[in-house]
């Protein structure tokens, strides 16, 4: 049997850091072995908050760090196509061609959009009420079956599969009803234990920092505010750094004797992050090696390239399939054969 | 010096009617000799009210009708180019570009929208919510200076302004700012004097109509509904019947004749109709020598398909301007000149 496939993705609006790794990349590194795996760089999709000329300049660097993100976290560029959204102009075409399938009303409820309005310190522009079905056109041109996301964002596939649905019953069967995969968890804390993982919020590590950066992150993280001296018990529970040992430090006996110490004020917190410091670079140690292999000159972009054109042509095929069922495609061809009809009639007339 | 652009049209969703012709029609037929003029058979934003397959399929009779329409209303197929929007498929890209250069709320500010939703009986489609972003995409797709429209309309153009000049500010000069023309009048009565002649209120006359449709329906008008004899003196004012020969009798000695005895109750009705009835046939009869030479088959589409070759080349260059300007197409060009050279050197390697 076919290998179901998977749409997953980005906006190319920065590097990926370890709350991403958490969040969603960790599961798409799996999902590749298991699926058909489609990943977007959705440049479009950043231009429904971020449009000025400088934004759209650093989306080229951005989608080539994304790319090179993911690889090093251990996409292997042949099980995965990466494509750049925009460079697939037919996008435009499906995306127009859904926008009557869905209300406004039913775009409205959406929280999430109003979030990112807000976030973007904007008002919410015509475009960015349309995220939802520009996702769809993203989701079902290339029929996806599974679209892996957060919480936040089921509710946005749910608009996909009311397309989809709405679609095969307008005009014909044609598109799979995309399903969620709540793939992506809760997403990770920042360094200073205040906010989520984010770059604008200064707080995160990157995939991509190398060792010394990491060492000088992990020294300035905070942890108990309450734990004033080394020899004052300290808690555990929602303390970044123990969030961190948590998820990166393979290592659990060393992790249980950390917390079993410093709940009885037996370690400091420089002992608690040298370990945490050594770690993290063990554990981004091997996507270090893995960036280096790629991060050559046009190797990620050579991978773009050939993603773009492989899913483009699929998406061609989608939309030509789509203007078909709908009828709209044989309009302008029966207009189109009518007029050289004529116009061969009227040759002969001339000679 | 060039002349001036001017960019109008209509849905392909029926025949034109004398109300089409009063309203806007009679203006088209002057402007094309004052200005370069473009004619859209807007098919894309019939689809935001009306997306069954049977509306797209009636839209090639209708968008063929529309042209002969014109065509018999005096439209010289040599000044005007004719073409149909969905056969151009970058103006999707165009207005997907703009859509983050207008926000949700000020779309939301325009009446004209919520009543063809009510008037289509359907929630408002969030395509329906962008229809006044796909006439900008029309109108400065073909970088048109000037789009006569209606009262109701122009907060349509208003939009159409704000988008232009939101792109230049934010991307560098590229459209004129289009020019609103009051060019259309306020809509003509029905024959049943009850509301507005719409081919839906059964209460239209065709400009395809032939002598004896256009008596038929004359002779079923409503005159002064007071008037029950043909000796009781009637009103002229707001009455059909005289609305129509003021409009469409050139003998206004006739016409001043017939209003005077109606006042007095010295006319029948039927004497009043009769006369509308030859005056109306004359003036349809050069519209139907005009419609008889052009009906022949294939003639009709062989003008809409010069005109949209024509127009899709000029919109395919403002798509290719817009994207240079913001930017867009140069980040692909460069992921793929990249990767070409990773490529090139790639193979010099393996040899």
């Amino acid at each position: 049997m076919d290998k179901k496939r998977i749409l997953t993705g980005d906006r190319p609006t920065g590097k990926l850091h370890l709350g991403h790794y958490v969040g969603t990349l960790k599961n798409r590194v799996k999902y590749q072995y298991e699926y058909d795996s489609i990943f977007i760089i959705a440049d479009l999709h950043m231009l429904t908050t971020k449009n000025t000329k400088e934004d759209i300049e650093k989306s080229e660097e951005n989608a080539r760090s994304l790319v090179l993100d993911a690889i090093s976290a251990g996409i292997e560029p042949e099980n995965v196509k990466f494509y750049l959204q925009s460079a697939i102009p037919e996008v435009h075409e499906l995306y127009t061609l859904l926008q009557n399938l869905t209300t406004v009303a039913r775009l409205e409820r959406m929280p999430s959009l109003k979030d990112m309005a807000r976030d973007a310190n904007i008002e919410m522009p015509f475009g960015l009420l349309g995220y939802p079905v520009l996702q769809t056109a993203d989701i079902i041109g290339v029929k996806s079956h599974l679209v892996p996301v957060g919480k936040d964002n089921v509710a946005h596939v749910e608009i996909a599969r009311e397309i989809a649905r709405r679609f095969n019953s307008l005009y014909g069967e044609l598109f799979p009803i995309p399903k969620v995969i709540q793939g992506e968890e809760a997403a990770l804390i920042g360094i200073y234990g205040e906010r989520k993982m984010s770059k604008s919020a200064n707080n995160a590590i990157f995939l991509s920092d190398d060792a010394n950066t990491v060492k000088k992150m992990v020294m300035k993280m905070k942890t108990d505010p309450n734990r004033i001296r080394a020899d004052i018990p300290g808690k555990v529970e929602g303390n970044p750094v123990f969030i961190y040992h948590d998820l990166f430090n393979p290592n659990k006996e060393e992790v249980q004797d950390l917390k079993d110490r410093y709940r009885r004020g037996k370690v400091g917190d420089v002992e608690v992050k040298e370990k945490l410091v050594v770690a993290l670079n063990n554990f981004l140690d091997p996507f270090r090696e893995r960036r280096q292999k790629y991060e050559t000159s046009g190797m990620v972009e050579e991978i773009i390239v050939r993603g773009t054109e492989q899913v483009r042509e699929e998406v061609r095929n989608t939309v030509l399939e789509m203007k078909k069922l709908m009828g709209l495609s044989g309009v302008y061809k029966r207009i189109r054969r009518k007029a050289e009809r004529y116009l061969k009639k009227q040759e002969k007339k001339d000679r």
